[in-house]
């Protein structure tokens, strides 16, 4: 368990991320939720200096370094690395007190990170318009399997204030306009979508979401590369070969 | 954070497992360790009862019932769930206590799941002998990584008490035999894998992982449906379409 203390020892961080990469957002959010301090780094993760390999060996963003040197990567890992490291007042808990409400924010977290997030990039590498469709429903099947998880009546997945699933599903509930201008991907306008519209109206509200965004056009001409599948992320490359995700 | 008291609130739990199932041996692993007051309920994964389903809709094992009705499943939520909720005297600590040393563990209780997983599935579900022989391969590399990552002289993966990594990687290094059975893989007798094999010493002494193992012959047998590319299961279904893992 982490100590109380946790805040003072850590000190500022900086975050390594590029702007237009949605598992950089989670970092980025979480950082400004905790209202920690960061500074932020920007980077081409296609360009791999010595420099960012040495805090991440596996040379992807989000990357966080330490003044310490410490370094941690992997987006949800940094993610549940903010909650442990920055507490108390001011800094909000981003994960419920009992074990049982953190093992279900975990859950789902894990859905996202395995069904969304590859469904996503499934849905714009996708060259035949069949697979497309078909990815097009698995897409709107998670977003209904979602809903009827979140809590009702409130704002946020797990009740009135953000949370770790919903630092780890807003930058591709975000980007699902970047699968609407490439595929026609959107939410039919029925009732089994509202509760997933109110959270996000929330989540467009929400300053930490605020403040990690960028214009919206530029980030749809990035994401053109991986609807004509030409990608050469690691992420595009994983799901070209139908391997795990970086 | 979990409450201090969370122990007396979750008291026993039901364990619903699969004896084969690596992922349910890491949630009875972590049973053991924490010296949880559990039953263990063994279901036939391919049969899923409604009572079954009740505990985890997504019909897998492991999936945890607490006595007030709550349920946890995932198997690596279930280790972080175990770590939340049974914790003081005679229940050691399975993550360490800085934020930094927590994201290390999680980096890698990750990189089991994304990299040794899969590839454990491919080297027996690959019909294709240069394929096999290329999973084998990658697994070999995932496996120097890690030792790499290890702690040097001491008998877990982050020191002298067995940890959540530990947990996530024992029940796939065992079933490293069934590789060996069906598919020849085998550790080089060289100095790079020296650190693998004085953890894998350590795993095979800890009471918690000879309580939660079978008979090795059956372990063998059962895997056979796998070695010929028949199993049903959601994972080696999830291999086949070179989809995400359930």
């Amino acid at each position: 368990m982490a100590a109380q203390t946790e805040d003072a020892a850590i000190g500022g961080v900086k975050l390594y991320s590029a702007w237009f990469c949605p598992f950089a957002q989670r970092a980025w959010m979480v950082l400004e939720e905790k209202r920690a301090p960061y500074e932020l780094v920007e980077i081409d993760p296609y360009d791999k200096t010595a420099e960012f390999l040495a805090v991440n060996p596996r040379g992807l963003v989000p990357a966080i370094k330490c003044a310490n040197g410490d370094c941690v990567y992997e987006s949800t890992v940094c993610v549940e690395f903010a909650e442990d490291a920055w507490r108390g007042e001011g800094r909000p808990a981003l994960l419920p007190a009992s074990a049982h409400g953190r093992a279900v924010a975990r859950i789902w977290v894990d859905f996202v990170g395995r069904r969304v997030v590859p469904c996503f990039y499934r849905i714009l590498q996708s060259q035949d318009a069949a697979d497309q469709a078909k990815h097009c429903a698995e897409m709107l099947g998670h977003v209904k399997d979602i809903s009827a998880a979140m809590a009702p009546d409130t704002d946020f997945f797990m009740g009135d204030s953000l949370g770790v699933v919903d630092i780890a599903l807003a930058p591709f509930a975000w980007r699902f306009g970047v699968l609407e201008h490439y595929r026609q991907f959107k939410l039919p306008d029925t009732k089994e979508y509202v509760r997933f519209r109110t959270w996000w109206d929330a989540v467009q509200r929400a300053p930490s979401f605020k403040a990690t965004t960028c214009d919206y056009n530029k980030l749809i001409a990035i994401y053109e590369r991986y609807s004509n599948n030409t990608a050469q992320s690691g992420v595009a490359q994983a799901i070209r070969a139908g391997s795990a995700l970086p």
